[in-house]
């Protein structure tokens, strides 16, 4: 129940089974704008879902997001389900939905992120995150080597494919060392609905280091050419209007103060067109907080955010303040 | 599984757990009009959740409502979904979504109701009746003096709180004797959206006697000031357009002739104004009817309401039959 | 968990229980028409739900559709739930939402269908397929006769009835010899809103016929009088506009290779109207393609949808792949 992406589904499991799993992400949130101050209870996620194995190398994954302000109408909906065929430790063959392999950030599982907002970048670029279609992944936790390569529809969920193109994703990352990984990410395909000619170009590149009770982890994602803002990014996320190209990228450093303790700090940035100077759009965030753990199954998360207009300065900072708990 | 209720979360378990409960109620509705008479099969709720406990003292509870007759589309939506602290029995804290702790007849759990509707003045005047916040509770069946105190938006489930006040929302209840229960309800809020000045306040009173076979309940709720239609009342309610003051009251006796069977009757009357004389809109109404258990899971619920218009008589009886099976 | 319909409850458990159960349908389609061709990732179906017994004759069945093709918003939404009360083999008596008892290829359960699509004039014309009612069910497949008669609303699901009639539906089949199974459906209602005058009638006869690892299947349906657009007929089928009389026949062979591999071919036509000599909205469907079944949970479905207009020929044929798992 840790694994959203195929991928990294549990292979310890023999015989048919049914595991129910799932989290509630209640939260508080508090705007410090001009005048009066929005701030709010609310949920951010509240997921359900079965997973298990029906066959030796047959497994499934179903999963409802019920969070009533996440997806277009506020209702459950049908999220993450795909059947998972594993051939091999490198070739384990997904059909149906999931997040698109790229990014560490995205396809970091929403209940383990270290802050409680995916980067910027990540959210706007990746678009859509969550797709249908077909992939393949090899690698575990213990391989040097893990790859992905995903052939999407990429129209997003809900929807059947409005173009007759599919999308190209792909992502790889490699142990330099035992405690330093990279990794690289690319995406081709055609956004637009009822077009096969405005094409799409993403790249990313990644690191993620441990080095005793530190963790440092970076992206960097580059994006060019068509995009259609129809198409949902990250959970919840407004779109951002797009210039023909667009990149940000984030950095950020953990520290295990104690077991349960872990101060968090990230800078981001994102320019969503790099063609113009001062661009209103540009935006770059400074994100404080710590993740407490009450144990694996309970999280106090609580962030400040930091966003800083180059441009044109406006009051719009958050504090935002998330309890979680796992099923 | 019994609760609703953040504060009546079952507490004799220990270590991870995992239930799975729900009930479904369909119905079959006969209306006594003018000319043709309209009546349908429909479901009134039919509801699926998980809850259990995570850690000694953190619990969680995750429900939907998946009739198509409540919510605002049909669909399954996220009713109740909380996470629970208990830090001891007078000081149990939840965060998420929850009914609003007014009310004997709000409180009492859906599946627990002893006529098919409840009261009028419930539905209509303890709107929204469940909301985002954070609660306390203190206090258990054992106890005399039970309380609950909780900071809500005050717009309701579904949506993020339109103006920048909170809602606090309290109710007492305290056993003069072992059989005989009083209790008080609070409530002060600002209901209108995007706006922080027009306010709400709102009393009930409430008792309940058990003596011997015979249990007789009532209520009173008085509220005035400010209201917004769009924040949704009781189960699938029809709001009424309320005036500056308005009030309600029920009063309902149930005996136990047989173990399995209870024949209960209930008088309400519901003023929308009571500052207005002859209100075509203050409605009378009886309903007799009975609850027949086939055992703890499966009732039969059968309920004539004669609906009494003082000023404008209008045939408008209504005869609803239910199933219930609980899981 | 096999069962869809109340009629075929499993039986032979006593004692409180609750089963999950579910399956989802990944699908791709690729349609051969003119110009580009459109072909796309989807689900099919993607259902969870659970199912048991409260008491000897009480039992439950609540299933959630989530995928996002069927239904009217794309979120997750109740199709099938009931109480079911069995008195006896021949008089189990369901109360709640199920699918109409008319017609072998409706009433087959979804997950168990010899074709990825049911048949067009059982879409079209068995609508609603699922609805609001009350019913008995008698028999089961020991013995030669089984029937079923419902009182249903008419109206479908996720709306009360909007008229006052109710409709009456009914099915019987009969076990001519051990491997020859012949049947009859019988409909009656009113299926336009607000209309108590306009009536509609159908009926549909059917066999089944296992000869070794042979199975051949047929079924005719023929439909008169008023009828509403409105109501959902078969999982996601787009209704076309019916004359005052329309049928449509198809017949079904499918062969045992071996356990696992089934190829199946079916021919079938549909009539929107039987009056109009040459009429445009004719169809035939020659559907070539085979079952793998992995196992009892995991089956590998294609078909080749060949459409055949008599009138006017289009470029319109599919192919259709899909993986299934049950759980």
């Amino acid at each position: 129940c840790e694994a959203e992406l195929p991928g990294s589904a549990n292979d310890s499991v023999s015989g048919p089974t049914i595991n129910i799993f799932g989290y509630i992400q209640p939260q508080y949130d508090y705007f410090f704008t001009d005048g009066e101050q929005a701030n709010t209870f609310r949920f951010k996620r509240a997921r359900i879902g079965v997973s298990g194995k029906v066959l030796n190398k047959f497994s499934y994954y179903f999963m409802l997001e019920t969070s009533p302000f996440i997806g277009s109408s506020g209702d459950a909906y049908l999220m993450d389900a795909f059947i998972t065929y594993e051939a091999d430790n490198w070739a384990k063959i997904s059909l149906g939905s999931f997040k698109q392999p790229f990014s560490l950030d995205v396809t970091t599982p929403c209940h383990s992120l270290p802050t409680i907002e995916r980067s910027i970048v990540a959210d706007q670029l990746v678009a859509p995150q969550r797709d249908f279609g077909v992939g393949i992944w090899g690698g575990n936790k213990f391989n040097r080597l893990n790859y992905a390569v995903a052939l999407m529809n990429g129209r997003g969920l809900g929807v059947k494919d409005d173009n007759v193109k599919k999308d190209i994703i792909g992502r790889v990352t490699y142990k330099v060392i035992r405690n330093l990984s990279i990794g690289a990410s690319f995406r081709y395909g055609y956004p637009i609905p009822n077009n096969n000619d405005d094409d799409r170009t993403s790249f990313g590149g990644e690191f993620a280091f441990e080095f005793g009770k530190l963790l440092l982890q970076g992206e960097y994602i580059y994006d060019e050419g068509a995009y259609f803002a129809g198409a949902a990014g990250g959970c919840g996320s407004t779109p951002i209007a797009l210039g023909e190209e667009r990149e940000g990228a984030y950095i950020l450093a953990a520290y295990d103060v104690t077991e349960k303790f872990q101060p968090v700090v990230k800078y981001e940035y994102f320019d969503p067109d790099v063609n113009i100077k001062d661009n209103l759009g540009y935006s770059e965030r400074m994100t404080v907080g710590f993740n407490y753990f009450v144990n694996n199954k309970v999280r106090f998360q609580i962030n400040y955010l930091a966003n800083i207009e180059t441009v044109a300065s406006v009051n719009n900072d958050a504090l935002l303040t998330q309890v979680q708990v796992k099923f």
